[in-house]
């Protein structure tokens, strides 16, 4: 079992090593938590094993992007064929047709693809597009939910009981977000149909896009309703602006995407994660008159994209290999295999006397300590007692050898088994009684 | 000798294919050529076999990201070995660890590093932080110069006599640029030194940053003169802006990257293409109260960076490989390489009787199709008989078997030897010829 956070790890020295040269000792925020992040040493299927020797059952699969969970083998086979005869090569090459023609059978609203390196890079690249074909400036985007780092995008991302207003205000993420960005950003509730459209169509021809996701992570986790995304997508056509439907996660809920599962057919989507292979990617999926603006053969395209490494050799091999696995059974699979975790963690808290509850969809749950009804970023608002039950719940489950995000979240992938998980119900229901008997006791 | 751009070959039948899945049937601007591009089927070391079967010498190196050229054995070795081990894992590791390590005891300007996954991300990266720690929302960037494809550092990439203005006007790049992109983007004359100077002092208190490029590529390819880059640092340092330098290129110019030999000391710097090894990456380096801005230790960061794909294993392990194989010695061997193939470029320009010039400084080289003085962006601006000129090279080259980027680049790796590059001299100087003979029946 996991030693940490003791302070004589080797965790902790590679930590204090870091803290040289990486502010604060880490590159990214996601993978932090106090008082040191476990470093990995190896990763193989489901499972991690840490610099000290440790096992660890991955649900977090880094962020949701390994759906075949870590070095799949037909995958490594194909990449290490692949190396000998290049990484990133200066032309183009025949993976990033076989990749786009790939998407484009499976999703009926995909008629071109553009690849880039990063969910950043689509998004941004998604509202690029859409204010060319639109000549409009302003994007709307929902109170709450994680697109990625480009500056409009991250704008209310944490907004906060006395700042968000009753519409949601655009509340800086970000220190020093220049005034226009917070100008040019018009933030929906999620699942709020009326409001939202009505907030659309406020803003008239000032709207380029409705950035939307079916079930952001960090709005409660639970799914767009299918009267919010009647009642937005209709808005956003009433007023010319462009719907961009974000499956840089939600991808992995079907065979056409989540797009497919929830019945919408958005203009442009942005993908990631899932379709890289475990290999950095992005991309921009659409309707033909749109993606039209990428177009270079009638002289310099209305956006000019491109990028050394996308659609880089080895992005595109990985890429084409995992998604080639994800059959529409192999999406049944996994999708039954969330609906039977999720359905044996709400029976783990129930017997647990504790009041969590579990929400999510497909291969997603979430974990909230708290029973309240959640239904978007303001019901799911935790309490600081709540949040502080879900660091204990995060750092028990860890010490017991099992990775979920310091959200609460997992992801779950093809190659874990139901006994697997079923230990790790037990590993929840366990934490969860501790937790129940600390609050009877406090 | 490739049949490009003749309509029967492979690489034709791959863009028909494209064409139907990818706008324009490319996912680059980069590498695009008409009538099509040549497709890739295998690149190792300095050539590439293209899908018809031809060997190509390759002087673009994916756009100067590749500094070992294709496939470098070692790089190939400490991956495949990583592979098995996973590519991208949910914790962090120490190979990212180990390339901060190197970067930071390598130039005196890194304190810390913060990982990502492009050039443009970086750059992104590098002015929310400036924007972070100063409070101001404006960047000043140089005409023509190219960082990525980030909102406010497109600007003014290719404005053009009717709309440059005297004072450079921020000309929008991509359509659709939001007014309020504009207005935060201060543009400066290259190589200008009291111009530029002035113009940053204009803005006052505005100006976040001032971003800056030791040889932007396209304008010119020549280096800036000791002079510029004294009075735009001195200047931006008056007005409290901090100094970004982009590094995305110029760090395959030394050892402690171009600002060692420049002799400069920027308060961030951008880095990407050569520290990935032939992988995606993107990182900001800089000044410990800068870098700041990332640290999450005393609650949320001012600046929340992350990415999935950020400091991935595969992407850290060949940065540190290729770039432990760059030792001082290697960097002086291609640098003297670069300056050869420079002056014989130089002496195969005065025996055509054509009236080239060739820029450069490093491994990095320009071919001009006139004769002008070069020095920034309007002076190396070319008139269209000039470009078709330069179309013209481009692609007769690529018919001996040479590939240049279609700007007449070439980026120079440690595996090409004096041989090759004497062959690619006179492949140019045959085109030249050709083209002085045009001339002269014209």
């Amino acid at each position: 079992m996991p030693r940490w956070p003791d302070p004589d790890t080797k965790s902790r020295s590679l930590y204090d090593r870091a803290l040289n040269v990486l502010p604060g000792g880490v590159t990214r925020v996601a993978p932090w938590q106090p008082p040191y992040p476990v470093y990995a040493q190896s990763c193989k299927g489901a499972w991690i094993t840490d610099v000290d020797g440790n096992q660890i059952f991955d649900l977090i699969n880094n962020f949701a992007s390994l759906i075949h969970g870590h070095a799949h083998p037909a995958i490594i086979d194909a990449v290490t064929a692949q190396l000998s005869h290049g990484t990133a090569c200066t032309m183009p090459t025949e993976r990033e047709v076989a990749l786009a023609e790939l998407l484009c059978e499976r999703v009926p609203a995909f008629d071109k693809v553009r690849f880039c390196n990063s969910g950043t890079e689509a998004v941004m690249l998604a509202v690029k597009a859409a204010r060319a074909f639109t000549g409009r400036p302003a994007l709307a985007k929902v109170e709450g939910a994680y697109h990625g780092t480009y500056d409009h995008v991250e704008v209310s991302l944490d907004s906060r009981p006395e700042n968000w207003g009753n519409d949601p205000n655009p509340v800086a993420f970000v220190a020093g977000t220049p005034k226009a960005v917070l100008d040019d950003t018009v933030i929906l509730p999620f699942n709020q149909p009326e409001a939202a459209a009505r907030i659309i169509r406020e803003q008239g021809a000032r709207l380029a896009a409705v950035l939307i996701d079916l079930m952001p992570i960090y709005t409660g986790c639970v799914p767009a309703t299918p009267e919010f995304l009647k009642a937005i997508t209709e808005a956003a056509r009433a007023t010319g602006a462009i719907v961009i439907l974000d499956e840089v996660i939600s991808f992995r809920f079907g065979y056409s995407g989540g797009q497919g599962v929830f019945g919408i057919e958005p203009d442009l989507t942005t993908l990631a994660k899932i379709i890289g292979g475990g290999f950095p990617v992005g991309a921009v999926a659409g309707k033909e008159k749109i993606m039209a603006v990428f177009d270079h053969r009638s002289g310099k395209p209305a956006v000019a994209s491109t990028g050394t490494f996308t659609a880089n050799m080895v992005t595109m091999t990985a890429g084409l290999v995992g998604m080639e696995l994800m059959t529409e059974e192999a999406f049944d699979r996994l999708n039954a295999l969330g609906d039977r975790t999720r359905s044996k963690l709400s029976d783990a808290v129930r017997r647990s006397q504790y009041p969590a509850q579990i929400t999510g969809h497909g291969s997603i749950f979430k974990i909230h300590t708290h029973s309240r009804p959640v239904n978007d970023y303001r019901s799911a608002w935790s309490t600081p007692e709540e949040l502080a039950d879900l660091a204990a719940l995060q750092a028990g489950l860890l010490r017991r050898g099992f990775l979920i995000s310091t959200k609460g979240n997992g992801f779950l992938s093809t190659v874990m088994t139901e006994a697997e998980l079923d230990s790790f119900v037990d590993a929840v229901e366990g934490e969860l009684r501790i937790l129940a008997t600390q609050r009877l006791l406090a």
